[in-house]
């Protein structure tokens, strides 16, 4: 029947999809603090007004924060929470060298897909690469643009339900655009800034002993970083790699070089 | 004969196009207050003019109004009242990722099968987007822009009259490209200013019980808000996933952040 | 023989332009004051230059007014005037989508459909539209104007005479583009400033009793006002759709809102 | 043999361009006074030169002044007077809408057919036109100026000579793109600015009776005035369709306007 | 087995890239002073945490200082000390005249190449010259930025490590682009600007005898000087074909010139 | 073997070039003083330095000028004084009207032809040609632009030599774009500027009697002047065409206009 017909339909594109899902997660998500539980509430809300609404068959919402903050793995992290028939990512990594129309024509054919299931949900990941934007110009993929546009405003077929969630670095360029204020939502992922979270993450990973961990909270202590979880994944490998006596103050040097650590 | 012809060769364009319609008043036209009203009247006064009319065969009017005010429904509603022989839309939404010859071409031959009939109503819905605008350069599609500047200034054949219904949230910028004064008349499309427009939404919808009703009328009484119809459905519907007791207090704070609600 | 040869070359054109040219004087011309007397009379003095001269083969005029003020038409009534084997007007309505080099070759045929015959009347209507004219830039087909900048110069073969009639809103947009200058003669088409003027439009389309025009010239005696002829006939006809008794203070305060009334 | 070959390659060339010469002078050049005789003149010097000289074998020259004061007239004239085998204009009236590769091949088999004989002269009519050029951008063929930019400076090949004649209204845009530099030698082709000169050719043209000739000098005496030749003579054409006791004050009335005589 | 399997797909590929790489580092790698030592210790760092690391198998490194400095020769040395089975060096000049598509599709066939190796490296040289920059406009191919962009960030398949190293000497152009954020790390490349860094280079190359190296010593001795090592070595060379008596002055006197050597 | 197979597969190129050469110094190069010498000696220097070199197989030059100063003929004079097996121009004048990609194929074809000679000189010719350079934008060949920027900096392959002689007008822009640091040495080119250097000119092509020297060299004696040797060329032919008596102030008065000679 209707249903059977259109599950099978999703199931390897679901499938296929998974599989891609993992690889977004690969270091899992270490819940680090309020500003990580926050935005997988916002999006169990969201999966469940998506769920059962009448009236908003679609919600759309855009994950925004600095580089690295970890928006891609927070977005298929609530994909998979929804546990909807059809989820995609709809992400550059598989775009490398398209022309504006073929990029154009690959988006909007993951959202034809979505539509055929009666519960979807399509990641629109790191916006500003899928238009090719550079702050050179500027410059951009206007189509690319446009059809993001509608695709983003367009409700799907009489029915379905569809739940989008797009990510960016670049908040203030897609407000420029027009785009930004055409998501029914907005939620910030942050970069980790308080001791304490630094702290979660590094009892987390077991990369450094016990006594380690006390020294690096001491010197840590109310002082202001600012480092995206995932350049700190990086830093913690990199000071694996240095013998033990050094490794304490160069994990500390690099944190105040790339990650803003004010050390004095 | 030649007017069963017509009526044919209509029908299956007017058909199809029924269907679309409803989508796009899909949660109805809510007569929340004076500025609904005056749209639909402005409406009844330009059908009954194309209809009568001898020296003025083409008719055309731009609604025009923030985002989410609810043009595009308000012009559905507009042709839908018209009960012309055929009405259709022009519609970003079926011209994604078009190339701009492909788009001219697409509303072109929307204008000619209007000619066909003795009387027409043609939406051209959301410009800005037809024309793939985007404020950065600004950059659009000259192509499309000319083929629009022409179609809105040329009559319909001998003995064919036509109505055209414009949208769109950039007045300001339609004016720049000259085509605002090319339009018949204007027609403004309102968000949502005052607390009893407000109310009179929360009522006809039912998400709220009495009492609540109480607290939001007292609340908002005498406030300045400003909230496009569009976003305000959406809202409502997001406020029914929370629990009872936190309700009001979240409505009412969604209402400020994104409905510019002055509470102090 | 020859002659007769060209002349059943071109009545196919003809007859079809005919057709065309009732078309862009549907409303015919309204004699409404001096302004409009002296444009037909320009005209005149054109055509018989163009037949009787020797040393100027090539004649060209340049239409130029306020968007509405009728010059499409009064250029109609000029070639139609003129009584010339050959006339065809080049107007954007015939070339919606058409890429610049279509859109040049369809000029260009044109002219070279007149250089068939012995004596030839071109109107070339909108110039700024078949220049696909925008001012945001501005953008504009260098490739057509360079057809025209050409065109308005090149004189016809030897023994054919061509009076080229060009229209345009945007006058000083053409002389920015060295094309105003390369046309014989400039003429201006007027819109409508003078109470007088205005009632004789009225007096001429029987649109108000007797009464209702005292009325209206009492009003507007002695005020400043800016319309042209197109939109006056539009806002005429919306009058109409009114009941008697709005219809005069309807009427007027259109007029000051669109036409620039001054009603202190 | 060889030469005998050329020649015969030359004729047609020759013969189909001789025709078009004509159509450059049909209203013969009036030699109204010095600044006439002496580009001329100029032509004769640059005539010889190409013909005697060894280590110049190919002479470039630009006829530069303003629009309509005759540089098209002038340089078939010269070309003329040449009387060398190949004598050829390479004119933007031949290339209306050619792409712009397509304008480049035009231009260069011109050159490649001058190369072909033993004493060419080649004509570049109009070279802001042949570019493209349009003051708003301003924009122009980048692919044609370069190819100008070339061929005016490669040497025919052994044993050849070759005489450019070049014309422009515009010898500061010509600067600006480093080709006006680039010609071996510049010569000023100057309107008409003095009463004597314009009675020259008002005399030559016989339109006016001998009285009237008297007033005209009389009015004029003096004066400054700023006219071409190419505009006198259409003013002097239009002049005679109007009758006898309005011709004179309508022709000085024109000539105010027109040509920027100062009548106080 | 597929170890096998990968191996065997690897060695052509790593066979034809070797000879290339002797390419690069032609004239060796002098070690004449720390910043060349720090440079290849970072390279030796990079290499074990790429073969190591288990939650970052992707690891990025941009080699950038000024034209000559001597970034492409030690990115070469880099990727042959890490032993990795398949080493690709994706440089312009395998890439001349290619359209920017062709670029991309170059580009991306070495990574793809690169993902199916347990182990790769992959230099991405004069990553400015790869993306077509010029300071003027500026100019670039936005395509191939952003296929780098991506391909920057893209983690390879489970089970595959990858190292890329770029060079450039535009850092600041590459900020500007988003693009140097994205490297796991940065690491400089110096030009040569003490006097004992340039004997070192000196005595290495034998170029001088004895006596010469000393006088050079003297005259340099406490000079502040600044030159990339592959314009050094090209002044030496020039400098041998120079006879004995004039070696050392114009030696030192081109080193004023081109290499900022301060005389005074 | 090789070495033959080389040669014979030169051979056709350097012959087809030779005929070429003689063209570029078809008024041979009058050495009118130390300026001419040196650039001459220079060229030696370079020679020697490519044959002799191990480290250095890639030598490049820029000869940079004034217009008209002589850079191409000396480029082809140095080029026919190395005697190198392979010598080849790369010139404008053979890629008249040519597509940017056709351009850099046929640069990058002949650097390929020179890469199979174990010596090759290419002149780079007239570089601001090769790259559709104009001022005005500016606009230029961005793809010939880097193909050169690559070609200029790429070793020829093991064992094979190359010299590259550039010639430009415009050393500026080649700074602008990057390009003028990328040769080994820059060489400049002179006008003439001193009278004893135009004396010795003058005397050279013997197109004066002694007399007529004599008044010259008074005239010009101790004054400024600043002429290319190819546009004296021209003055002096044109001189030629006049009579003896007025030749001198004509000469002089050329000189003034053009050659900035101060004459008070
Ligand atoms: N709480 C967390 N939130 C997000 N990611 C986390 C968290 N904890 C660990 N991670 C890991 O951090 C990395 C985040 O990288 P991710 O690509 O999601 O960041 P991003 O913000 O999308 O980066 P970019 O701005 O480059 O697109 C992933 O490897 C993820 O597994
Ligand atoms: N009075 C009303 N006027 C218009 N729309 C209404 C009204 N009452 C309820 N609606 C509903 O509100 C929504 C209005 O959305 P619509 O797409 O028409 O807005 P819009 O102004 O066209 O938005 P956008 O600016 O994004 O194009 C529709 O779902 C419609 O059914
Ligand atoms: N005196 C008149 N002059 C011109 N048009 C008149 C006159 N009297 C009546 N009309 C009518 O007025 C209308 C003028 O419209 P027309 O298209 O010629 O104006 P236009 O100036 O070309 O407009 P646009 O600027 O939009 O091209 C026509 O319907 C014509 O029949
Ligand atoms: N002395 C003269 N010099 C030039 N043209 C003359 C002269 N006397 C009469 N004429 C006539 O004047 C006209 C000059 O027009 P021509 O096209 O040569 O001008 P132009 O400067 O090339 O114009 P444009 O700037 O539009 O190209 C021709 O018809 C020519 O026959
Ligand atoms: N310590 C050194 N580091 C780098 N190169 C060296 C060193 N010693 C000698 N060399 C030689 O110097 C030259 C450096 O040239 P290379 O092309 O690597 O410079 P680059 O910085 O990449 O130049 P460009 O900016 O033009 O790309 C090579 O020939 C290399 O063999
Ligand atoms: N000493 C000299 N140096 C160079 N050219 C000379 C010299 N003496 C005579 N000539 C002649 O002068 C002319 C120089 O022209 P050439 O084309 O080389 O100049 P150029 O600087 O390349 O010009 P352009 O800037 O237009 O490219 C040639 O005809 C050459 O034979
Ligand atoms: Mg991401
Ligand atoms: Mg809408
Ligand atoms: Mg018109
Ligand atoms: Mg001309
Ligand atoms: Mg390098
Ligand atoms: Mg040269």
């Amino acid at each position: 029947d209707f249903l059977h017909a259109l599950e099978h339909d999703c199931k390897p594109a679901f499938g296929s999809s998974k599989e891609e899902f993992e690889k977004y997660i690969a270091n899992g998500i270490i819940n680090w603090g309020d500003p990580v539980q926050r935005v997988l509430e916002d999006g169990d809300l969201l999966i469940s007004q998506t769920k059962s609404s009448g009236t908003t068959p679609l919600v759309t919402v855009l994950l925004e924060g600095p580089p690295g903050s970890g928006k891609t793995s927070l977005a298929a992290q609530i994909a998979k929470n929804s546990d909807f028939p059809f989820i995609k990512i709809c992400t550059p990594e598989n775009m490398i060298g398209f022309t504006e129309p073929a990029k154009c024509q690959a988006i909007k054919k993951i959202f034809d897909d979505a539509y055929k299931s009666p519960l979807s949900c399509v990641i629109v990941d790191d916006i500003e690469r899928l238009l090719d934007y550079v702050p050179i110009g500027p410059r951009f993929s206007n189509l690319v643009l446009q059809a993001l546009l509608v695709l983003l405003k367009k409700p799907p077929p009489p029915g379905r339900k569809l739940l989008v969630i797009g990510t960016t670095s670049r908040k203030d360029v897609l407000q420029e655009m027009d785009m930004a204020a055409i998501f029914s939502t907005i939620v910030h992922v942050s970069s980790i800034s308080l001791s304490e979270h630094l702290m979660s993450v590094l009892e987390n990973v077991e990369a450094f002993g016990k006594n380690e961990l006390d020294t690096l909270r001491k010197k840590t202590n109310g002082k202001r970083l600012w480092i995206g979880i995932k350049k700190l994944l990086v830093l913690i490998e990199m000071s694996r790699q240095i013998d033990d006596s050094h490794r304490i103050p160069k994990f500390l040097s690099i944190l105040e070089e790339e990650g803003g650590l004010e050390m004095t």
